[in-house]
């Protein structure tokens, strides 16, 4: 390939790359895409939960904001989605149900039901019996639970193939190669060189590459940002027809203690996940991961026996400091993160989409990005 | 291909029927194989396990007696493979470590001790600390142990690479395709067809099919001999070279009253066996199966958790109403049955290749195979 040029280079296919790629589309600009594995990395390993209420943490008030803010912007994005590709998009709008096995997960439950209520979330307290009424082959165990209708879920490999129709329909140029460094001329970036040497001039680069962002040649040390990656293991089952639907929410469950998700999508798949460790770019799956798994959800959900493992992966989730994400310009002129998504990469996809184009369109960074530029990780730069 | 002849047609080109092929070979006989998969059905999800000592059950002396002579076999039937083919046979002379978790278990396995040296088989009684010298990562709950130094491994993935390199050096005919009948001429058996027409002509026809040996079109219903596919799981684990060697021998296990083995390779694989389940020609990895080999692993041997899960694999044994072999002449001339090695397939490949061979090239059936006959599950002929 020779060397090319763009309005804006994105490092990274991943979801949040794909989705931000295809809204700058839309709206004229030329981007080119760099991955060599597009939608291949964690974006592909994905439970897909859109659960900002059942996900939310004491004292993460922006965080909610946003995380409510992509939930909110899923429908639109999925209508669109499947209008330009004719492909499902994976949006699943099923409702959420958290239940709580003994006494003490059961005590845990309620105060995080207070605590939601509290901020006006909708969530609705249920007995036992009750989560069992809306999930009858839940373990007779189930002590109690909290229904909570707006937090769904999306297949985020679906979404993968379709962002990758989209962006391929609306005229994104996908470089499926390695990019070797973000080219910084004096202060500012001016594109990206891949493996192999070619180069890609850009007015705007930005940097969706989730746990790798960090990773990248060229850019100045000082302004790398906090991105590391956090391991998790998750497994892909399939309910046989005969025991469909095994479930029709997304259930989350705290387990004697251990808290375990079980997401159902429409054509017979579960996904049950998650295990967290930090093991660097370690994406082995592990036999404890697979077994504690395994364990926790055939506790609240017994005919996981039955069901047949049909994968079982990690990916690596590109986690920060806050747990929030990094969005919006990196302190040199035309670099941008679009990182740091965490657990909440789906979720996020349309909204930090929105808000990078945006910043690119509006030289601006719109409120709702605001709490989660990269400064705010920077400490006071030293007296020269 | 055109029709063809041979002097002895071979339905199954798994270990059992690729051993009797190269053993007939290299007495001059012109052998066909037919099998659309060699290799990679039962013979490719076993663990491999040589153990006629730590698999005996009470009343099974005949059983024990071939056993024995199989696991006597394979050192010479080794060195041969790996003379002829200068490939690694598998052969892995471990020796075989028993232990028992709790008490119960404990009681378990020296009941059967006692059994095995009456029976004049060579184990030594050990304490748990006895018992974790030899394997130092045993866990702490290891209660009792027995050690069996002549019950070993062979790594059944290498055999079948072997058989199939030393087949095809020793001029086997190997016809991956799928078997239509075998061809039955009155009251003789005189060749097979494969899917599509063409007929292959024999002498004789082995048929070393497995699970699938009674569904063989052409043979007459009340020759069809008793045997069912009997699924099993098993897991592969590779342990990280710091941890290695994790094990040294196999290691067997009743833990809390579950029976599960553990079988080193000395490249650092680590395979887990088996479940046992009635579910037809089912071969889906359940979840259920998966959680209770991980579950009873790991309770034997903590290290477990920190292994990766490279497979998860279900095979299907080919069992029969006594759990043996069924082996030599099917009733009709030409027809030979090399067949329902239940959990013995890899043990018994040598000495069942040998037998074969020897009936095929002297008519007589040798004194080691005669229990092991089809006809003694035949009902008396009814009056006509």
């Amino acid at each position: 390939m020779a060397d090319t040029s763009a309005d804006v280079v994105i490092v990274g296919g991943g979801l949040i790359g794909l989705a931000t790629a295809w809204r700058l589309a839309r709206d004229g600009v030329r981007v080119v895409v760099a991955d060599p594995t597009p939608g291949e990395q964690t974006s592909s390993v994905a439970a897909g939960m859109l659960a900002p209420v059942t996900e939310v943490e004491y004292g993460e008030d922006d965080l909610l904001a946003l995380n409510l803010a992509g939930v909110a912007a899923w429908p639109a994005f999925a209508a669109d989605l499947e209008h330009a590709t004719g492909l499902p998009s994976g949006l699943y709008a099923s409702g959420t149900l958290s239940v709580a096995y003994d006494a003490d997960d059961a005590a845990a439950i309620r105060r995080l039901a207070e605590y939601q209520r509290r901020l006006g979330l909708d969530v609705v307290e249920l007995t036992g019996r009750e989560a069992r009424k809306r999930e009858p082959l839940l373990a007779v165990g189930v002590s109690a639970g909290m229904w909570v209708p707006n937090d769904h879920s999306v297949d985020n490999r679906r979404a993968v193939t379709a962002l990758l129709a989209a962006t391929e329909a609306a005229g994104v140029q996908l470089v499926r190669r390695t990019v070797a460094r973000v080219v910084v001329d004096g202060q500012r970036a001016s594109g990206i060189e891949l493996a192999g040497g070619e180069v890609i001039r850009a007015e705007t680069v930005v940097v969706a590459a989730g746990p790798w962002s960090a990773q990248i040649d060229g850019i100045p040390d000082e302004l790398r940002p906090p991105v590391r990656p956090l391991k998790g293991e998750i497994l892909r089952l399939r309910v046989p027809e005969a025991y469909r639907p095994a479930l029709q929410h997304t259930v989350r469950a705290t387990a004697r203690g251990f808290a375990v998700y079980l997401v159902p999508r429409p054509d017979g798949e579960l996904v049950v996940g998650a295990t967290s460790t930090e093991l660097g770019y370690d994406t082995r799956v592990l036999a404890g991961g697979v077994f504690s798994l395994l364990r926790d959800a055939r506790m609240v959900l017994p005919i996981t026996d039955e069901l047949e493992l049909v994968e079982a992966v990690a990916g690596l989730r590109p986690t920060t400091p806050d747990n929030a994400p990094i969005l919006g310009p990196a302190g040199i002129d035309g670099l941008l993160w679009a990182t740091g998504h965490y657990r909440n990469g789906v979720l996020l996809s349309p909204i930090t989409a929105g808000l990078i184009a945006q910043t690119v369109l509006t030289g601006t960074v719109p409120d709702l990005a605001k709490p989660f530029l990269a400064e705010r990780f920077r400490t006071a730069p030293r007296a020269s």
